[in-house]
């Protein structure tokens, strides 16, 4: 079966689609400003299961999905809009009003302005499509394609914790009845925090030579910089940054590592720069796991006892 | 049960929603420029059913309802997104190819370019949300505030098609199998035309106070503007311009202007003017209905035999 990225692809090429691509699409504003713009679906029992989570944290993940793409182009969100489909028997309840609860939480915290958005019967689950607009300055835009041969391979923060979490959900455990290291997994997976002002840094500071946000997970968004920036990548393993919440799990490093390089939805930001910048600006809160080759479409992950390449992993829909 | 439009009213007002309420968010984009943007969700077996209608025709018109909420501002369509979301049944098929297709045959007419949008997976049945933005000059998006006491009422095209389209479509009939007229009517719900050429018309001249599309019915879109405006309105019931294949139904004059103001989806054009300066334009194509009068949030129709006031019967999620 074709994958939705495979799909995509035909589809830029079908029809001539030069904007899209990256994490979001970048329009032209005026002489100062570009304005980037994302939209991401959500849709129960795909993306989210209501016995896992509540209203609050869906309307919450909804917006923090769509800053994650903004961030990834290290912009500043402003705007957002909401479309939210739901079936009778819900729209009876408290679920939209505590939806939006959670939804302004974090628009509050990042000052994002609802305009609009569109309110839907479904005949039986919950959809959700979240768009963003973000303001940059003028060709400060962090995109995909601008990796190097020897630019160095960063992520923000600690990676797997979101997998993890979602795999102790689907095992059956919950939040509320679990210790405080399943806690703060299951919060990776259901409170994920876009990285917006690392994002709005890195494009300020111009330290980025490439970006992605980590959706689908290292293993695949890392293909998708290789592929638009036609270059390759080698990965050290033993660098990758795991979650220290998986020692909840009995999985060795090993098992770990894998995890932290398959697992989506941890929402961390991973970037290419050259890695004196980094150093020079004494940057924090990132690691360096690897580095950008020429060896086009290729990520070789560089073991302990040896090098094998890598074979995207991450979240598929098709 | 609450209404979408009495939750949405609340929403504006909990959290200061100044962008909410019109057709589309009305953004500054630079100094000669305004940029205005709307969602639009379509569900099937809600505004769709695959057995009515081809996998092309929902793809126009999915990008043709959000390209009659720009027609409505007055603004030129540039950019749009589009989220899908489908089974994996349907992933299968051609269906998403084909939606696609249809999708741009309207995108190229109004040359809009396709910028970024979601592939997703649903459990069982097909989601649509359609973003588009439009460009427009600074300060004349026309809003549905505007209307005024002595403004005249103006609808473009002929009404009532689209739901008497739906009403073959649910008894039945089916577009290659129906007579002309019939043909009509059912393509007036599967494949509305968005009044583009129109709404920038009015726009660029000057000439419309208020604007809004005719989605959900006169009767009830006319009353947005009226609150929003804080206006009321007479409605001359039979100037209502009835779409001429309703002929085909038996049903008195009465009874096809009953369906002409409360049926929904023609995505024509209601608008108010100073009726001099219509007159003067010369401008064509539209038919006067009615005035805007003083009595705030009442809607009179005029009878030949009396006059009542209106209750709208437009269409509505919940």
């Amino acid at each position: 079966m074709r994958s939705e990225f495979d799909f995509i692809q035909n589809l830029k090429n079908k029809y001539g689609l030069s904007k899209v691509g990256d994490d979001c699409a970048v329009l032209s504003k005026d002489d100062q400003t570009d304005m980037v713009v994302t939209a991401d679906m959500l849709v129960e029992d795909i993306d989210f299961r209501l016995d896992w989570t509540t209203p609050e944290l869906i309307g919450s993940k909804a917006l923090s999905v769509s800053l994650s793409d903004i961030a990834a182009m290290g912009a500043n969100p402003v705007f957002a809009m909401i479309s939210l489909g739901v079936p009778e028997s819900c729209w009876k309840t408290q679920f939209v009003d505590k939806f939006y609860d959670g939804w302004f939480t974090v628009a509050r915290h990042y000052d994002v302005e609802l305009i609009g958005g569109d309110l839907s019967r479904t005949p039986d689950k919950i959809v959700i499509d979240s768009t963003v607009i973000g303001h940059i300055a003028k060709g400060k835009a962090i995109l995909r394609s601008g990796a190097k041969p020897g630019d160095s391979i960063y992520v923000t923060g600690e990676l797997g914790g979101a997998s993890a979490g979602l795999m102790l959900l689907e095992s059956g455990f919950r939040y509320g009845k679990s210790n405080q290291r399943k806690k703060q997994l299951i919060s990776r997976q259901l409170r994920p925090t876009p990285q917006v002002v690392t994002g709005k840094q890195l494009s300020a500071l111009g330290l980025a030579t490439a970006m992605i946000d980590l959706s689908d997970g290292v293993s695949s968004d890392l293909l998708h910089i290789c592929k638009m920036s036609s270059v390759g990548a080698r990965i050290y393993f033993e660098n990758i940054p795991v979650n220290s919440n998986l020692a909840e799990f009995s999985l060795n490093a090993e098992q770990q590592a894998g995890l932290a390089l398959s697992g989506g939805e941890d929402f961390e930001l991973l970037f290419t720069a050259d890695e004196k910048k980094i150093s020079q600006a004494n940057f924090q809160g990132v690691t360096r796991i690897g580095e950008i080759t020429a060896s086009l479409g290729i990520i070789e992950v560089v073991h302990h006892n040896g090098v094998s390449s890598l074979t995207p992993k991450g979240f598929r829909h098709f």
